[in-house]
């Protein structure tokens, strides 16, 4: 007699290619106005999150990207005081920037549910939403850029992929808008998306981005249960230079990021460069 | 009615995780006194080989392993006159070495079968061999190492993970042999092993080399389609420090290495420090 089935969650990264995860449970699976949501056990990543049948978070691997989403800007920017996350309703990203000592964070997530079935799932998000330096902002990241007052010393996109619902978070008009909402001295870092899937993406972004700041630097770095296994980030100012040596030291307690993977990050591969400069 | 079902190659990482590539075409099929041989055709990564049901060689991944296999050592070492390179029957190492201006190139393949595979569906198998500079043995790594008389001035160990058949080319006793075939100044690269499920592995290897070498560098790269999905090398020398600039220009004509890459690849992550340090 066979096994009792398992059942299987996967990620195509192509038509004819991608990720099977085992799923020991299934923790939650709901669809909220903007997406399939669905958090699931699996022995070797632990609580995966898919929006949309696309990983989003695991236990085990998300460190990765949120370390080098947060840390390469907030190392940079001499004091950062006022960050702003837009995405990112796992709270990876916002625990990492609360390792800082900044003074206050927005994270201006669309979902609602995201952030209830993550708060359930992912132990940090809790803790990190209770932190007096935390706002929480449910709405439209794009509407916010426009409509806020504030300004802000880091802005972090922590958006989906550059296709899909996110594209506009990826489009020049976004980042026109997004740099009146930096103070001066100011810097943004986005995830840009897959070292292999969005080299067009990537080429794109380079050349309107050039037009918008003065300093666009693509880095990159591993991220395990994404499509190609590394991600690409893109870091713009007009003032900071991220790859001189990073002003600060980085936050105790951190697993991948140091000052040396930093510098190392922003070494591009020569089928990247060909397409970004 | 359901479209006809495309036949599936999946890969386990772990017991619940793995990938998943549809087979376009089944190319060969075949068992050796050592192995199990696949090669599919995808349509994503192209052909792919699988050894025992691990993934090998992708048409479109190869060279990001390859390269830096390869170039590293061969960039730091200041004139490489005999490579000998042990495993790499799919002959991607090969190339990569061949870009060089050796004098000869020993590949040292235990299985006959994985040569004549390769030869028949990655194109640049035949042309490597075929160079003048090139000796093709088929026999075992360890006893060649034991029994030739030749020195050599590089060493690149391309063998399949330390787990499994392989195990024995990630020892202690393998490398002591191995050392006294290279020529002063030489230096020898290995493949270590995925930066994500061969931690253990890894501290027990930089444990034993640092007892043999003077220098013991880690370093890593992207693996699209190796578990976890970035790889480890390990770079040892007793005179040549491949941390410094890299003595020469990479060759022209690679996809993924340059100076650049050279230097940060050696940047690792604090949890490796941690098991390596």
């Amino acid at each position: 007699m066979d096994a009792p089935k398992v059942p299987e969650v996967r990620e195509n990264h192509s038509d004819s290619f991608g990720l099977f995860f085992r799923a020991k449970k299934v923790l939650y699976k709901g669809k909220s106005r903007y997406q399939q949501i669905e958090i699931i056990e699996n022995e070797d990543y632990g609580r995966v999150l898919f929006l949309d049948g696309l990983v989003q978070t695991t236990d085990q691997d998300e460190f990765y990207y949120h370390e080098m989403l947060v840390h390469p800007a907030l190392c940079s920017h001499p004091g950062p005081r006022d960050v702003l996350i837009i995405g990112g309703g796992d709270g990876g990203a916002l625990r990492e920037v609360l390792r800082h000592p900044v003074r206050r964070v927005w994270l201006v997530e669309i979902d609602k549910k995201v952030i209830e079935a993550s708060k359930k799932f992912f132990p940090w998000l809790g803790p990190a939403l209770a932190d007096q330096r935390t706002r929480l902002e449910i709405t439209d990241g794009i509407r916010f850029i426009r409509e806020t007052g504030q300004r802000f010393d880091v802005i972090l996109i922590d958006s989906s992929d550059p296709v899909g619902p996110s594209t506009p978070l990826h489009q020049k008009g976004f980042y026109e808008q997004l740099k009146r909402r930096l103070r001066p001295g100011g810097a943004a870092v986005a995830q840009a998306g897959s070292l292999r899937y969005h080299l067009r993406e990537h080429q794109v972004k380079s050349e309107f981005l050039r037009q918008i700041f003065r300093n666009v630097s693509f880095y990159i770095g591993p991220a395990p249960t994404y499509p190609g296994g590394t991600w690409c980030y893109v870091f713009v100012s007009d003032r900071l230079d991220p790859k001189k040596k990073p002003l600060k030291s980085p936050p105790p307690g951190l697993r991948y990021y140091n000052g040396d993977i930093h510098r190392a990050a922003f070494a591009l591969p020569n089928f990247l460069r060909q397409v970004i400069d």
